[in-house]
């Protein structure tokens, strides 16, 4: 299993993820701090520090928020140490510090650290896994410990993390006297795994994999623990115990998974997690169990900005074809989550196929998550809104415009920890092979060569990357060439080439020099594409896609009633707008509105239209200027007269 | 106000409904029956006669069933009374007769009668209006008391029903003394003023009109109640207090009303008594508050069928221009609220666009209530199904198939005693003028005329109206032009004559002779009719009517995906096939199957296009051949390419 360049080796220095990325830094992580510490008077109290301070008997109370509140602190470890690798910062160090070493603090004598068992009752530790997400919280502390050691080369929350591990193998495993089972929101096996890739404690995989191997075994453990809790294993409101389990993915074993089921997020840690450990273990099988439902997903059940999970209910998966485009989940949390475990994929078997995902996600579904200047969020991503429907319609539970910091403040810190870690999508390092997946503006300066990459991406499709020093020879640089690519031209050292085409890459072999440039073209067309003949809510409509991003119209720019708009595809301009949004290409197409009667519900009066054009944003910057209509999808002229010419 | 033509002085004798209303009587009557003593084995058990049986002294037990499980009773009593205008049955007066007796035996001697609370408290009785439909029941009462009144002369249940039409009247009341109540679900108010129309007492009326006027008064007396109770007003389950008084109505009062809220059944069934009440006291402020809210549903929250309530949450009405195919509520029960309340309006000052309404909503969206085989049950009546998606996602509740009785039986009874009142609908006499408001081939012989009137109708426009006796003069027939109507001919004694027309309505006014016969010949055409630009749902859609019916496509006839399909408007085929699901006319449209990748979920590859010819049925018919798609509103290649001539 290959792995991506350590982060310290890595200097990003576009003008699109790079602003975003200090934002984080200078708004997200002060700011995310200051309400874990319940200092946001217009927001109400997190009660993760206070949670802690009571675990460790300083401070008195009861346990407040969610049970799953401990994990809010180590998102925002792991996401504040990410940025410490491009933006040193000893006060921030300092007040890590401060946090880890509270948790210690907290931690029982065994190494149990989770808050609501500590405070409420350490007794009943273990006895609701299904439920109440203690071993969830563990894996989100595992990834934290990981990436402030990787960021400062302290152990501090690396032994506080490796206590708590131990106390779980003790606890859990296919010994007799051990407990059978696994967590009811997955996270732990992802966590466990990149501990044992710091700590090289072969313990911690192995209980990794157990975790995943007695998810979906018969009898269902979540069934034994309820009735050892003298409940009932499947309550009404949880709905019948079928669709429980499947909220679960708990249905089947994973190993024999085919399809997504369930919670979104959920779905895509446990196969990160599956990836993770099956890549480190050489586990096949389990890997291309993870890959199987991976590709369900992507050909069957994502949306075509990356979102996934079609369900506000469960926050979950549906059936396949089902992806309305309002009544979605398509939680910004789950696109994480889809990444995480295409670029696990991807480092075991290299295919461009994982990075397109990984750059549509990325672009579109993801970064609509957060708002221009990096204080608002949507927790759902919907592909269209009509905002009074939004506001009168109870049985609709999208937002029509981003909130501030959540009760269940799952996305927000899951946003800091993508975006300060980006450089963790953006190359694949093999033995003798670099794999530049995106094309980020940036320097690797690693100590087998120094490569600097300059790209106009997203908005432009020039790639020039500069070998500054090389000294493994021979040597490998692959170069992902994008789905959206009309045409791809190569030049190496000013000479047009045409390297081998592998698995998506174009691969450039030998030995490079000091100076060396390879660059590459790839042309950026407007597209408009359709959704396959099994998705009812697309038929006779089209999406617009120019390079990695995905257009849609908003009503600030095309007047109210957006669905009676339709676009002439024959007539395209791009043009990129540096002052609207931040800088973004806007696309204007020709079209036509169409104008029925005012009065009256039904009638067969013929329409009028009258010529007008339409304006495109790229997705990920709408709902930034004020409430309004917003649309992925759109009615075509080309497509709505096709058959004419048939 | 007019009124309809009394039911024992006509005689439908139509191929369409005819059948129709004998096979409620033969089917419907006594299954209810059965049902409502708990006879049915595979059905869950009502409990309803049970109630009584218990009320009355002569059964131990426990309340069972819904809150208003009685009413169940009083809508088969309805029915079933409608029933023996024309198809005289002494065992089923009988078994009515046994019903009656045994209510009168739980009827407290003060009059009260509702089983819910003499059961399990009689000291609470009104004491809970919002939640606890006492009201609605006894206003269910008065109806059928009326109804087997006017079949039989009988006055067992007339009895019964002044004896609570007192007591309430004792209760309530502008009185300082009497509660200020109104009903949290409308229908007493209807049931007083017809019950006033036998009766001839005036307080009934009086109550009726209280009733309403006290609705959406402030202070909200649902919330004085709730506080008398000891509780929360306004608990969070029920949202919050504005949203709670929409749901009954009761934002402002019923005078300042002007556009529907809350639950779809409830506003229609205030809204009809509303109308009643208005007409019979001459109050032209309350008729037109009705009609301002009527003619909002009508132009802004009606679907294409007739279905109102655009919301399974609340079962309720939404925003205007909100009219989801498939997320819609559209019971059966508030499409027959809306016709209740369309015939009272029409009552009160004609006009032709009642009975188009009336006429929509019983050919489409109420008889898609019920199977043909008149055993199953279509609560909601949706526009579009993917069954798939029915079954799978668990925030969609529509059904794909009819079910058999329902633990909440509302719209079975409501279906039978719309089909076995249906005369009430066909006819509006005035002093000097008959309304011929629907066409339904049938004869009237009343003391002052007999007609006799043939239809081809529904499925054929042709209608002849033969005088057999006539000894008013002069006298005017008013025949409906329906809306669809593409031409309208009009003879009389076989001459080509041009009738004035007077709001919508074609007049013949003048003495006519034993043997005169006036004929109309109303051109159907397939009509592709679009929805208003302000309605999202439907852009780049038609739906198809011809004559009054609206048609749809199924998977049975057209194979799945429905939503691929494209109809050529040029060249539609119309046939009858008397062997299809009960005799239908038959639409067949050419037109194209688009067909896009099998593989992958979006591309820019470009489609194919398969000739096919598209079928469709009319819409009440669906679902009568097993599972599966099912769309009113499709594609269409004429109004797609529209723009290209433009």
């Amino acid at each position: 299993m290959l792995n991506h360049i350590p982060l310290n080796q890595i200097s990003i220095t576009d003008s699109f993820f790079a602003p975003r990325m200090r934002l984080s830094e200078r708004v997200a992580i002060p700011y995310m701090w200051a309400a874990l510490h319940d200092q946001i008077p217009e927001v109400a109290p997190s009660g993760c520090i206070a949670n802690f301070e009571i675990a460790a008997g300083i401070r008195q109370g009861d346990f407040s928020g969610w049970w799953f509140q401990d994990s809010d602190l180590w998102k925002w470890i792991e996401g504040a140490a990410y940025s410490l690798h491009h933006t040193p910062d000893p006060t921030l160090e300092q007040k890590i510090d401060e946090a880890v070493d509270l948790a210690s603090k907290a931690q029982m004598a065994d190494g149990y650290l989770d808050t609501y068992y500590i405070i409420r009752n350490p007794e009943k530790r273990f006895t609701n896994l299904r439920d109440h997400h203690e071993l969830y919280v563990a894996g989100h502390m595992f990834e934290a410990a990981v990436a402030y050691y990787e960021a400062t080369g302290k152990v501090n929350l690396l032994n506080v993390a490796c206590k708590m591990a131990d106390c779980l193998d003790r606890n859990f495993g296919p010994e007799p006297e051990k407990l059978k089972g696994y967590p009811g929101h997955e996270e732990v096996e992802l966590g466990l795994a990149r501990l044992f890739r710091v700590t090289h404690e072969e313990r911690y995989l192995k209980l990794a994999l157990f975790f995943l191997d007695m998810r979906g075994k018969s009898p269902c453990y979540f069934d034994e623990e309820a009735r050892a809790r003298g409940e009932e294993p499947w309550p009404a409101h949880a709905g019948n115990q079928w669709k429980q389990r499947m909220y679960h993915q708990a249905l089947v074993p994973v190993r024999e998974q085919t399809q997504p089921v369930g919670h979104a997020v959920r779905q895509g840690y446990l196969l990160s997690g599956m990836a993770e450990t099956g890549g480190l273990l050489n586990d096949t099988d389990l890997v291309q169990a993870a890959d199987r439902v991976f590709r369900r997903i992507i050909s069957r059940q994502m949306y075509i900005t990356g979102g996934v999970g079609s369900c506000h209910e469960g926050e979950s998966f549906t059936l396949d074809y089902d992806l309305p485009p309002e009544r979605c989940y398509a939680e910004t949390c789950a696109s994480i989550a889809l990444i995480m475990t295409a670029i696990r994929l991807h480092r075991i078997h290299p295919h461009a196929m994982y990075g397109d995902i990984i750059e549509k996600a990325l672009y579109n579904g993801i970064l609509s998550g957060i708002s221009l200047d990096g204080t608002r969020y949507f927790y759902m991503n919907p592909l269209e809104v009509w905002p009074e429907r939004c506001e009168q319609r109870y049985d609709l539970h999208i937002d029509d415009e981003r909130q501030g910091w959540f009760g269940c403040a799952c996305c927000p810190p899951n946003l800091l920890r993508t975006l300060t870690g980006l450089g963790q999508y953006l190359y694949t390092l093999g033995p003798k092979e670099l794999f530049v997946d995106q094309y980020v503006s940036s320097s690797i300066n690693c100590s087998d060569f120094d490569i600097c990459i300059e790209s106009g991406m997203p908005w432009r499709g020039d790639v020039k990357l500069t070998i500054q020093k090389a000294s493994i020879e021979p040597f490998t640089i692959a170069l992902r060439i994008p789905s959206w690519a009309a045409s791809s031209i190569f030049t190496l050292n000013g000479k047009t080439v045409q390297p081998d085409i592998r698995n998506g890459y174009a691969e450039f072999h030998g030995t490079f020099h000091e100076g060396s440039i390879i660059t590459a073209e790839y042309e950026m067309v407007p597209k408009f594409i359709h959704a396959n003949s099994h998705v009812p809510n697309y038929a006779g409509k089209v999406a617009l896609q120019y390079g990695p991003m995905i257009y849609c119209m908003e009503e600030v720019d095309n007047g109210s009633h957006v669905w009676n708009l339709l676009a002439k595809e024959e007539s395209v301009s791009v043009r990129f707008e540096k002052d609207l949004l931040g800088g973004i290409n806007v696309v204007r197409i020709p079209g036509f509105l169409e104008q029925g009667q005012e009065e009256g519900l039904y009638t067969d009066t013929p329409l009028c239209y009258h010529e007008t054009v339409l304006t495109f944003i790229p997705y990920y910057a709408w709902g930034n200027r004020g409430k309004g209509e917003m649309t992925v999808w759109f009615r075509s002229l080309l497509r709505e007269s096709l058959p004419r010419n048939s």
